[in-house]
């Protein structure tokens, strides 16, 4: 027996509160869950600041990724015996579903942003780099890595393993709507998973669904669209992320205009030049920024100091409707009222806008593209799930966007000019914004 | 209308995946959350170590210190012209209930135990110190946060109140059992609290249960005992916990002993010290305690670093069931062994114990009284719980007690002198240990 | 205190698997449930032939009549002290919340469409006839059964009480959805009802949804569009209730060519002569339906004997999909090939079309007008809810439409004429009819 | 390939809201499932009377049936390629677990009583008779049916398989525990049976736990100590039982002094005068005594019509606890009282008593011999629970019994003679009796 095939002695299981229990037999999925590259993904929340607002969401990527890898355990299950079903694909299947998040870094929404990082490199470092996660994937056989990673950028030549890691129905998304609906306690998100893993059926390049199970996918689509409006696009989880953001970019500023911190921000000092090694990025997770953030309430900087204070004592903005179309005037003014009030509107005024396409059919040549779900008819057609859903042809490639303008309301009510206050306050909240 | 009445605009409520809502419409509470002596316990793990073994368990003691308040909420809404019940008395409990877990620490139980702290005691500095949280409840009334504090320690003289806040069956209790059931995901835990509220009945100087709610009552009983034999004493807990524990000894040492930390720990040298102020004590949260730890995995000290890797990486010790009366020759030999095969069994021989009493009736003058459960009969006179259920009486009063001897099993198999392993892997694993 | 106001000495609760519980305080309300015509309802399914297909749908008309009330007990409960509510009008909702259902027969579907009855009209006769339950409302005050009946039959004058009882998204919709999606198991039907009733606010003359609860109500919608699809119009269910109905339409026939029964079907006897006393009506049960179906297992009637027969073993009529535009001449064809077969084509090839309309605005002068949801706006306006919800704009006013051909496959497979059989079959199945 | 082993051409699912799906593979049981005999369970009610106190309790044997059959599909799913386990009893135990209520009929407890029946002497007789059923398993092999008759009698030589459909953990007891639970609502019966699941091993000749699943069993006989006495044994539910019991013993007592029904009860004549075919036995669903029960309303005789009118309308009788050997002398004066006061004692005065032994060892040659549940420790020898366990040794053996006299409270308050009734009421309610 090889270690590729090397069964644990005995099963075994994770306790999991959204799927019941996580199984685990092949020891190379223990191995790699016990590596420190893993066991780090404990330390960096899947919600980034959505605990903020849904006190619950305090769950991590360790969390999501082992319920990632055990939805493709469960496809893979009834995939076996099924034409099309290469059995041999399946450790590679799990290996990059459960690998699949590994890049991810703390609050990695607004890392990515100031520092112009990409989670999906670094996932494609830990996984082909020296680390403990690369050298157990090439104890399974040389070049094993490569074909995780390759699954995971979604250039591996077997677009039927690719899919089932990656497509608008992945189990990526199964776990996180999922789970994320579990921890922040909200009824949307739900939808059932058992009977969409009961109709994927395995075709030569993706997973199809049975047009018996449509329902059930309408479900999903409809649970992912009220997930986004409802918990990851919530105005004040965005207010949080707005206020980490300019933290960043101050920190960063600073360092650039050799600004002198009380103590040295080592762990920063690379994403700053822009220049993280792999083994930095390693390091920082949420409890270093916290860490930072801490000490940075105590730093002479007087916007460092009062941002990191309201992060960490959830101290926000309060938020405005914003029409980027119709208002900017109405912006161009604030921001001349706020330097009239002594403000900074760089890190006092920001707009911010979130959007989503809760599904879309193939547009080829379109920025992303996205795959399209597919039906298999009982003749064996496939169809295309908008084609077939009057529910999802509503909704098909409708982005929606949402702008806010964000502002610390604290700040503009302790202007001592009345008049500048006023003229504030009055662009602000004074219209019918509805 | 005073600060003590005042009433929100409109009601908040928090989304909770236990109670499904938080309701707060009470100025002085809203107040309160927003304290950053209570958003930091955001940063503070309900559970500690248990992550470790139930990895749903992440949640925060912000998160159970809200679902205290809210079935302390419920339960006086219940009382509302009741006999007995004093209305005035609304806001002390609701405020005893949201803050009284205020003066934990991370990972308490270790670091209380290492460097003899009492996360009471803080709570009650936090309560009567220069703080924010102070602030707020003196604005109630000048003596409101004394009162608050008496609550919490049990000295207040309204006896009612107190026993709100903590019998054997208060709201800090039910709320635990069944928030960690849930983030955990094990079955144990679950009761029929609605119920249990519905029968509760405020006396002059304790709440007592209608007895038709005894069955309730019974399975609140054997969900705690089970709470704590499944997940609160899981071993493998118990090995992160032992490390940790281990982790601070050695950092205390080795400061006492005047070794050069790479990076001198602010954050601990009053804990080292003895000598902790409240402003310090209030810095330092899990992810400062992370901080260090990730550090001190590059520390010059071979046992802090190799701990400090442990813990970060969950690479634990393992155990092996150790009874006190009979083997403390083995304990002894082992001991020696570990000497000759040069490890310090200060720090890799530990014997931990847990034991729980799931209930017990009163006994005067024992160390920790506890008050009973009186169960109210349809004739209007009390009963203790344990002389009218069975299932309670069987286990009252009967203190369970469980040890394990944790080790670094990949350190023994290390071992270089092939005689000493085997008598020390003879020792541990061969003997018939059911 | 009169007997309107008279509450219970101690509330009364039943235990709910839906709600958790349902409160009973108020005198009439606990008499109201005595009576033999409310007990009755637990003689009659709430879903009629549903079980058929999912086995957990057993639950009866009793128990959802007990959530529509508890949920109006709710939403009056947040009503109280609110601009426009009149808590007088307190009993009224509660009552015909209460009793809305209570002119439902067995199968109520069937019965009605072969009999041409209206259970909303023997709903009336039972509030306002010799009932016991007139005799409880009238003790409330003379008159009050009569107000009760209009606010059933939405003709009283207070049309935010009607609405309450009947719109779009009244207390009888909520509570079906989510006892139907709990008793067959379906993951549909559930969405956040304790939102729904935290956003519903009382204007003069209907019930709105404060707009920041926008994403619950579609969340409802979507539940009621799946559940109908997914549930209520299951093809399996369907073909139940075809038999059911054919049943009767032949037993009715028999009766009118003066079959003789071998035991006379006394509880039919007005029902086929179209004469029904509300006296005969009550006495109709499920119970009593079953035994005659069981009796007529064994009657000379061929026809009779084989429907009762399938549809108390659950030997069913087949089906395929039917086009009603394209596929008359194939329905013409397959009528003239079961007469040369000798097989009944009244009874055994049936036309069944289901369809639903999930949302609808107002259309004035439309055959069934109705009331549409509106969102009151921060600004206080109202907003028609598909003017604001993308997803619930989709569905607006798209009637969806099923129409299904269902015969008994096993008769025709025992055809004798091979050719016969062969061009039926050919038409059934050999076309692509996806 | 035989019918034995024929698989359906698609896995079949049914929908079920405790197991999520009940899977159905085998040709065999789908046939079965199909027969009259077992479709007949629809129409009997699993818990009979209970949906009087617990009104979601109105869930029927089908159901139950279904999720039996579920368990044990999975048990065995778990045992294959396990030491001790042939996988040729397969069949064998899916077809046990499927009918081994099939004898059933409606309100067992009270019509075995009354007409001295026994539903497992019917389900003997329905596997091995003239039946659907006994064709279908006689297709399997000839024999087959005896073997499975066997099973279900607890006779069959291969007792790992008798151990698995009857024993002190089986399929049966897991299932009507979490059935119950969840159609009634009740919070107990809540235990995780995916662990008990794992954790069963087959030996020789029974179905052992492994010790590291101690505490899931212990939560288990909990669950089913909580279920007896909070729902099954529920006084209310037992006043409608006292009353069933009491019209079934008037009928027959009518019957035998020639009394004159209105309707001859057909489907009763061989039930009082007893002697029963199987043929009579399958008729009597519940539908049929409710209808017998309706009719029965319009008797002349005055104590059948009360009691039928009670049992249909929910007119219960009241009820007092009762201590048989303190207070035989007051229930001697009582029943004086009643025939001085024209009621007749021997319907109007019932003494009923439930007891439960939540779990015991064996006790060779006692009555009922209950094997134990077994734990086969780590180092592979079995220790019985109870001595391992010390909730379970506390409840081990213990019967617990109640007592309460039933009466209608209600014709007590109506008789005229003012002495006696102020005798009686003094009797029953001036006593403390708690």
């Amino acid at each position: 027996m090889t270690y590729k095939n090397e069964q644990l002695h005995e099963e075994k299981v994770f306790k999991d509160p959204v799927h019941a229990y996580v199984h685990v037999r092949d020891r190379v999925i223990w191995d790699l869950i016990a590596t420190p590259e893993f066991q780090r993904l404990r330390r960096i929340k899947q919600l980034g600041t959505t605990n903020i607002t849904f006190h619950g969401a305090e769950h991590s990527r360790f969390n999501h990724s082992l319920g990632v890898y055990e939805i493709v355990r469960r496809i893979i299950y009834n995939f076996q015996g099924r034409p099309h079903w290469n059995n041999d694909q399946r450790l590679l299947c799990m290996c990059a579903a459960l690998l699949h998040d590994l890049g991810h870094g703390p609050f990695s929404h607004s890392f990515e942003k100031v520092f112009k990082l990409d989670h999906e490199y670094f996932t494609q470092q830990i996984i082909l780099g020296d680390t403990y996660v690369n050298k157990v994937l090439e104890r399974v056989s040389p070049g094993f890595a490569q074909e995780v990673a390759d699954v995971i950028a979604k250039t591996h030549s077997d677009k039927l393993v690719v899919s089932l890691i990656s497509s608008q129905i992945d189990a990526d998304r199964m776990d996180y709507l999922l789970r994320d609906a579990y921890y922040t306690g909200v009824s949307y998100g739900h939808f059932d998973m058992e009977r969409i893993l009961r109709v994927m059926r395995p075709i030569e390049d993706q997973v199809v669904i049975k047009s018996s199970g449509m329902h059930a996918v309408e479900d999903y689509i409809m649970s992912r669209y009220q997930m986004y409006w409802q918990v990851y696009f919530h105005p004040v989880t965005r207010s949080a992320e707005v206020i980490l953001t300019k933290i960043l970019h101050r920190a960063k500023q600073l360092y650039e205009s050799n600004y002198q911190f009380k103590l040295q921000p080592t762990h920063f000092l690379t994403f700053f030049s822009g220049d993280v090694s792999l083994e930095e990025y390693l390091k920082l997770d949420e409890s270093v920024v916290h860490y930072y953030f801490q000490l940075w309430q105590e730093e002479e900087d007087e916007i460092l100091r009062d941002l990191c204070e309201r992060f960490m004592n959830r101290r926000l903005f309060k938020y405005v409707e914003f029409n980027p179309n119709k208002q900017i005037g109405d912006l161009m003014r604030l921001i001349q009222l706020f330097k009239d009030a002594g403000i900074d509107s760089d890190y006092y005024l920001v707009v911010d806008s979130s959007s989503d396409l809760p599904y879309d059919f193939y547009r080829p040549g379109e920025e992303e593209e996205r795959l399209p779900i597919h039906l298999v008819m009982p003749n064996g057609t496939l169809k295309e799930l908008s084609r077939h859903s009057d529910i999802v042809e509503a909704i098909s490639g409708k982005k929606r966007t949402d702008h806010k303008l964000y502002f610390p309301k604290d700040m503009i009510y302790a202007i001592q000019d009345e008049e500048i206050k006023q003229d504030i306050i009055g662009i602000l909240f004074s219209k019918e914004r509805i």
